[in-house]
Parts: C-alpha cells; structure tokens; sequence
C-alpha cells in the first residue's frame, strides 16, 4: 500500500480568487470570513462541532503545481528543506489551517481566519483541541524570528509554477 | 476535480503494533519513543528541519476500516458527530499528529510523544509554528471536559470493525 485515493467532502469558499496577494497564513487572515460547504451526504457528521470555536481543516492546495525539495518561502530569502517549510508545492499537496468556526446552518460552515483559496476541496475537519495539539516551549527553528512576520506578508504566485 | 491521488513518503515506526491499548493522542504518548524512515528521495527536503522542536505528522490511518458519520469517541459514551471527534474511520483517513523532533540522521528522524501505530504511512511532515497553528480562548465542546483524560485513556479496536 503507497498510493491513497481520498475524495473532496466539500468546498472551502473565500474572498481569494487567485494566490497573489493572500494571507500566507491564519495569522495574517485575521477577520477575513470564508465558508465551508459540506456535501449534503456528510452533512449529519457535523453533529456536536457547534461547540467548538476552532476547527482544523484538511484540503487539497488544488492550484500548486509539483515541487522542489528545497524552496524559498515567503518568510525568508533563503532556499530551505520543503518539509521545515509550510509551503503548498509538496510531494502531497495537503494543507492545514486552523479556521474560527462562527455558526452552522445545515451544511455551511461560516469561518473566520481564512487563509484559503476559492474553491478549495476539502478533505477533513477535526476539532481544534489545545490539549492535543498545542506544546509549550517550541523552537522554530529558521521560522524564529520571520514567523512573527506572518501577520503582514501576502502570497505571490512563486508556487502556481513547475520550477 | 474530486478525487486526489497521494503517495507515502516514508513509514512512522512506533511501539504499537497494534491500535488496543495506544495512546489515543501525543499527549497521551508522553515520552513514547518513535521514528520515521522518509523514503531517500525525498531526504533532500528535509534541510533546515532539526532547528524545531516539534513537527506535524500527517499520515494515513492504514488499519481504519469505513466510517460511520456518528461514532462514540474513546472519550465520551455518546454518539458525536464524526467531524467533532478525532476517530480514524473517517472519509479520508487522514491523522495528524504534532510530536516532538529530537534528531534526525540522515532519512531517519527520532520522535517523541507517538500516539501512531506502527508501520503508519507518511504522507507530510510540516513543522510546528505556535505563531501559525496555536489560538487563545478555545471552546472545546463536548471535549471541553473529556479532553484532560486523554493522558490515561487507551485506544481499543473499536475503529477496526467495519460496522
């Protein structure tokens, strides 16, 4: 077993068309609104995730084009390891952000914290849980110093190309 | 586009052979020793890397069988929304797991904290970035209490079973 197959279970909808000019990360997305539209056959797995102020969505980066094991993020002018990068060209282009989850009403997610594309296909959403997810006294490493800039910095287009 | 194709890159070797009596989260695997053989093509992404303390694991639960949108979660005896638990019979099988990084050697990294059952498909390491992944004032739902136990409760089989 090496190769998975897994299927959209919805769409991630935000103000962001295209990669130029978006958060890079939650942090930098703060009060942008998005929504979370849940197929209608998963819609009863939604059940008890009301109570819950942060969800983790799991999706498809659907715009990234192949990979480079070595890359210059957008947070530093150096190439660094893909893997010490949260960049969206990846062997699996799987990304992750933690989104604030205002209201369900049927199979819509409303979001906050959207550092997302349009259009994005989804492919899981747990529950945010601080006691499973969250360590203190964490060394990031080059990230140590750029991450703080996270807040300001947008995304270009570096990652939509095959170099 | 609806369907997404994903290759291991490595395999994340723990003490767990099997899912009966694992922790059912890293902070339940406190100290748990493991590592994760990344395949050798992929070495060269791993540059930079060793300066965090903590990674996120993301990988296919190889052993979950089917889903079932409404599960009774290890923490809790009623049934929740499957989307408001962390059970691995889901959709998309995807775990993630943030453990802690104490060396890598070569395509070999020694981990820390391992909730994941050994010979677990990897499919992205993503370092850990409180900055980018940590949120104050979260609600936690139905967790909001159960969530501390997870220090003492074990998995059993009942994500084997295909009912």
């Amino acid at each position: 077993m090496s190769e998975f197959v897994y299927k959209t279970i919805g769409i991630i909808r935000s103000p962001f068309k295209k990669p130029e000019g978006m958060p890079i990360q939650p942090s930098g997305a703060n009060a942008v609104v998005g929504s979370v539209e849940i197929h209608p056959e998963y819609k009863d797995g939604l059940k008890d995730l009301d109570g819950f102020s942060h969800i983790i969505l799991i999706y498809h980066f659907h715009e990234s084009k192949g990979f480079s094991l070595q890359t210059i993020p957008f947070l530093d002018d150096k190439a660094r390891g893909l893997f010490a990068t949260r960049a969206p060209r990846r062997p699996n282009p799987i990304g992750i952000s933690v989104v604030r989850l205002k209201k369900i009403t049927d199979n819509v997610l409303e979001i906050e914290n959207v550092d997302i594309l349009d259009r994005t296909p989804l492919l899981d959403i747990k529950p945010f849980v601080p006691d499973f997810d969250v360590y203190e006294n964490v060394k990031t490493g080059w990230l140590a110093k750029a991450s703080k800039k996270v807040r300001q910095k947008k995304s270009d287009e570096r990652f939509m190309t095959e170099t």
